[in-house]
């Protein structure tokens, strides 16, 4: 696709050219301004177009991270971080051009402190890596988009996945985080002490700031347990309002799900015929419980209970782990199952949130919507939280059927705005939900972040033309 | 005291009294600038000396607030947020002079949105005050500083207390905020969306900003359900440190106490003597446990064998409510009951936090600290946070009892430092911690607060003299 950023940067050639050849310099073969890796740096999951930045640099430490944003501040040069490119809305396009900072190097687990449930890493080790590592010592990392994104990528984003509605998001589970700043100066925003009232919450900042203040170089992260029992299941219902009420009487309960997640019926096709799971095609839940042999039990009976209320069951529950796997694998390749069912057509990502109270009238009103738009659209979501995801199948190629696509997302951000909720939940602003923010916020609001931004980074070089509406 | 503050105004005397006069055009009897309540407004339990601001003010409403704001910005004259002046580090003095905003009437419960698990609440209102109104609705609010603070206040200073360990601090529990700003326009942080990527998080950068970037006026909070069963008990142990031993292995264990609570021998003396508990005098736990009937006699039955071996027991079970109900209010009435005890001296606070795995060593070497110092210093802690409290008691018309205070003060802080803590795990900074935040955070992240600062509040009117060293 077009780069269409190229008539948009704020610097010189010269500029660029300056900081190329210094970068070549210094990082030899980890450096490249070949097309093919610029291309690569700017594929992104969504229907943006592609955007590659000028050169990819690839550091391997936080000082070549330093070196690398001093350089480009020196010139004027945009930076644009990149982890594993799994972003739902364009983060890792170069609108303005600059140099993409892939931190895919920077992969060590630096530590595990078991005994304080923390673990240190750099930004480019991924989520299945960190867990892959902490299996032998019974801690897990919860937070999972279905990505495996790089855990930099997924602090910057804010991201959380099926497991929030029991351990949060990455808000929560960020302990504290380094980062290069614009400035070249490297931070430490907190200890790793579990609380602290020590002055502002730079952690809590970073975390969602989609490399608009800073180069993540670090992240220190909270670990759980991995709980004596689990035990997962589905449960079908008979429309998807009966499951989302389900859901908001689960939660209301206080039943400690660890997921609880919905599928339509048309993802339950996409998934069966994605992942062989053989599943009756109607609304489904997919559950998971944590906890003890006797809670997990009890917890599930209460479950089913609520379940039988709504109408759904009969409950069928995964006894041993290679069928639970097998359920959250087609659970977490949902995108790929409808990619797969469409081919050709391209989804679209959409990310509302409300609060639950007014999950299962969204989730209706949004189902009129598809139907009287016409798109063919399947429903997941992290329901516990009110969050879901709409995934449109677009042709490209048919003016009309983005147009009908447009308006569709529009009236689904209103929507979840006019019931007190978010255009993102976890996915993040990114290019694709700037125009939504002042209507989320409010403008004052907008203008304190954009005072932020400008304080931090007064070139305006991390990672412009994200978050900001222009 | 002395009000040592006169001689740092930045603003003419004719700016003061042109905003007194505007103030009490407006608010009459609401405005007031007598010295008695002046006086008042300057008290904080702390050692620090008062520091009365000018004048106060007691708005009853958020256009209010920003009207005070936007005439106090114009005149270059301080603001000072003030909930109920149980901050520990002098928060609400005045060093600078200026307008105490109080917001003591502005102590409505605005709406509980129970299918959210959600409240929303002016500033004023008080956390007992709330779960008062809650009570009926099976739901509860859990953070529980020792004093009945509003819940602006808490807010402000990222406030926690006994519960913590199991659900968070007020960083974990606002879901979202409603503040003016030192340029007098009114935001609001988030939606009542459980979650959120959509830009910079401006909650939780205005939790713990200790009223330096703002006057929060309405803060929604997230509720939990009353749990269906809950036991509280008391465990003595033969040291601090094989209490603390005891503390680590069951927050390592993934035992989800609700509350674990280190009184030393001294406080649980004082405890008694004010409370009238009837415990045996050594180092003592006081423990909660929340979940079902079987889930919290499980929970009990595992503590019990892990105190055992660390040589800890026997339990005594608080079976009734009001058994229970002591026991909290006399672990809440700590302060007053050092204070009763010595009666004369003055308590000074302090408040660090250290990672789990640092938390016996840390306890004990302050121990020998404490010893070696001749002080009287009872500790009391949220242990299973790694939190702890040492409260000397100083008599403070003695210049060497001070120096050798202050000198212990240091090296607590220092060892909590180098042990990857913080030298404030849940009062704050306000003027007592500030000489320790360079130290804490780092030039180069003390510059990036002190940016963002300066961004939203270039004239520095809000709370002056609070978090920031000179």
């Amino acid at each position: 696709m077009v780069n269409s950023g190229a008539n948009s940067r704020r610097y010189q050639p010269e500029d660029l050219a300056a900081v190329c050849d210094a970068l070549a310099s210094q990082f030899g073969p980890r450096f490249s301004a070949g097309q093919a890796l610029r291309d690569q740096h700017a594929s992104t999951l969504t229907w943006l177009p592609a955007q590659a930045p000028d050169a990819v640099v690839f550091p391997e430490n936080e000082g070549e991270v330093a070196d690398i944003v001093r350089l480009c501040a020196r010139h004027g040069v945009p930076i644009i971080p990149y982890g594993t490119g799994t972003g739902l809305e364009g983060h890792v396009n170069a609108p303005e051009g600059g140099i993409s900072v892939d931190t895919s190097r920077m992969n060590a687990i630096v530590a595990v402190h078991a005994e304080d449930l923390d673990a240190v890493v750099q930004p480019g080790v991924t989520r299945k890596q960190l867990n892959d590592y902490l299996r032998d010592q019974g801690l897990f990392f919860p937070i999972d988009p279905g990505a495996d994104a790089s855990l930099g990528g997924m602090a910057a984003t804010r991201a959380s996945g099926t497991n929030a509605v029991r351990y949060g998001t990455m808000k929560d589970n960020v302990l504290s985080l380094r980062a290069v700043l614009a400035n070249g100066e490297i931070i430490s925003t907190a200890s790793r002490a579990k609380k602290s009232s020590a002055g502002y919450d730079l952690t809590r900042l970073l975390v969602g700031s989609e490399g608009t203040l800073g180069v993540i170089t670090e992240v220190t992260l909270r670990l759980h347990g991995i709980p004596e029992a689990i035990s997962a299941g589905v449960c079908p219902f008979g429309s998807e309002k009966a499951a989302c009420d389900a859901v908001i009487a689960t939660i209301q309960s206080g039943l400690a799900v660890a997921r609880i997640e919905l599928l339509d019926t048309l993802m339950v096709k996409a998934a069966n015929a994605y992942s062989g799971l053989g599943l009756p095609e109607t609304p489904m839940l997919f559950l998971e419980f944590h906890g003890s042999d006797a809670g997990v039990a009890e917890q599930a009976e209460r479950f089913g209970e609520i379940a039988a209320e709504f109408g759904g069951g009969p409950f069928t529950w995964a006894t041993k782990p290679e069928e639970r796997t097998k359920l959250w694998a087609a659970r977490h390749n949902a995108y790929w199952a409808v990619k797969s069912m469409w081919q050709g057509a391209e989804i679209v990502a959409t990310d509302v949130c409300v609060p639950l109270s007014r999950l299962a009238e969204c989730v209706a009103q949004t189902r009129l919507d598809i139907d009287a738009t016409g798109l063919i659209a399947p429903i997941v979501g992290h329901v516990g939280d009110g969050n879901f995801h709409v995934q449109p199948m677009i042709d490209m190629s048919d003016p009309s059927e983005i147009a009908a696509c447009e308006g569709f997302l529009e009236r689904l951000v209103e929507r979840a705005l006019a019931m007190e909720g978010t255009c993102t939940g976890e996915h993040g602003v990114g290019q694709g939900k700037r125009k939504y923010l002042k209507a989320e916020h409010g403008a004052p609001a907008l203008a304190a972040m954009q005072a932020i931004k400008r304080a931090l980074d007064p070139a305006g070089i991390m990672n412009p033309g994200k978050i900001f509406p222009d």
